[in-house]
């Protein structure tokens, strides 16, 4: 089994926790005793991983927070992950990049997440088709976590389009499934706001992992994404929550709420 | 109409050209009396746009190649976009990075390619639908790029699957027409290498400007480019070549001989 899922698979029933923080430190956002440190966003991370760590089996950042502060962000978005790294070693670390470009140009984009940020995963867009993805996909030491529905209101605007009577969506996770798998590195992005396609999508995929987003400030249902996404383990879930937890005034309770909530319904 | 198209239209009537140079300053392939400089991609594209600028309408880096370096790189790019603000400022400036995410999230990715790099117009990935990307269409004073048919061999895997009698490119294309454009500020990518799908989508979107890569080393014609894909004022193209003319001997007279090729047909 790939590394990287089996790192996460431990660690969610290590703390019998499928909650993933996202650390989406929008620096408009960050509170001020941070705000005036010399690495604001790495400081309001370091902070908000010591309070919730214990309750998560993944962190998320997405890398947009970061690149908007330009070097110094991402340079933050770097001491993170080092920070992850080095004290919580058994953590999942996702870059949440929505990355594609055509295939040896993808080299860029590997080398920068996987290799000089260091992180096990990262969220990809399918539009290119999976031969351009193959720079990533053939990170065997690594995850790819393909976009399938997202959780955004405007996401059926192409993903629902039909073919052939099945939605984009999901012929993007019979690909996945069929044909982009082949290392065994594959996990989907499935928005908690869609309910009905979590369902249907665990049909497609068998007990591959999902990763959903759109818990919360959102409007996803934590008992439907549960009831409705785990795979026959009871599992296979990476459920995410970024500023309901990170701009919480007591981000270790609700994160350790959230993840009393999730098992609740397990 | 949008300042950023005319800008490019004007230079490309004032220097006669449709040229686009690609700045894909692949580390791995920098000449060495560039490589071993304190800031090489940078004194690369300064070299290579020195060489080329009087046959180019527009500049288009492939931030990938810049992020695969970490923040050595992005700084380098912002030299290069400064470089080209200052000595060349009625150039089109593109940032190919194929972006996406859910709405307010893109504020990071608008504020760090638009405002902090600076550049005039961006390519995106239409796979999250137009209300995803309303912070980048929003921005009025700037160009928004929307992949459609994406120059790689396996590009048809998703952009050609067949909803209703279409594919799904038509639909993009379709989409940007009728309501991702309500600023007139838009794009489409449409790779050379489809030229079929080039003369069909001229007939969908009128006389919208077409970022066409996939010219030269990628194997698209220069004639059917220009002959399918022209509008009906002889123009509405951005030809981009990147390996053929950064890393030819003599990028000027690549350029050159480039842009000839392409008047020779228009």
């Amino acid at each position: 089994m790939n590394a990287v899922i089996q790192k996460y698979d431990n660690r969610a029933e290590q703390l019998n926790t499928l909650l993933c923080v996202g650390l989406d430190a929008d620096p408009l956002r960050i509170p001020a005793r941070f705000a005036s440190e010399q690495h604001p966003q790495f400081a309001f991370n370091r902070w908000v991983i010591d309070q919730t760590a214990a309750y998560a089996a993944a962190f998320k950042p997405n890398i947009a927070f970061y690149e908007g502060r330009g070097t110094d962000g991402l340079h933050e978005l770097k001491m993170t992950v080092e920070y992850l790294r080095e004290h919580h070693p058994d953590v999942m670390t996702i870059c949440d990049a929505k990355r594609a470009d055509i295939s040896t140009t993808n080299d860029g984009y590997v080398r920068a997440i996987f290799d000089l940020l260091g992180f096990d995963a990262v969220t990809l867009n399918p539009y290119l088709g999976g031969e351009a993805l193959r720079p990533f996909l053939d990170r065997q030491d690594k995850v790819s976590i393909l976009l399938c529905r997202t959780s955004n209101p405007g996401s059926g605007e192409i993903q629902s389009l039909t073919v052939e009577g099945k939605p984009v969506w999901k012929i993007i996770a019979e690909r996945v499934r069929d044909r982009w798998n082949t290392h065994g590195n594959c996990m989907l992005v499935m928005g908690a706001t869609y309910p009905d396609e979590l369902r249907e999508v665990r049909s497609v995929v068998g007990d591959m992992t999902l990763l959903v987003p759109g818990i919360g400030t959102q409007g996803g249902s934590v008992e439907q994404t549960v009831q409705l996404g785990r795979n026959r383990a009871g599992r296979g879930l990476i459920i995410n929550a970024s500023r309901g937890i990170i701009f919480a005034d007591d981000p270790a309770e609700a994160a350790r709420q959230l993840r009393d909530a999730i098992n609740a319904c397990r």
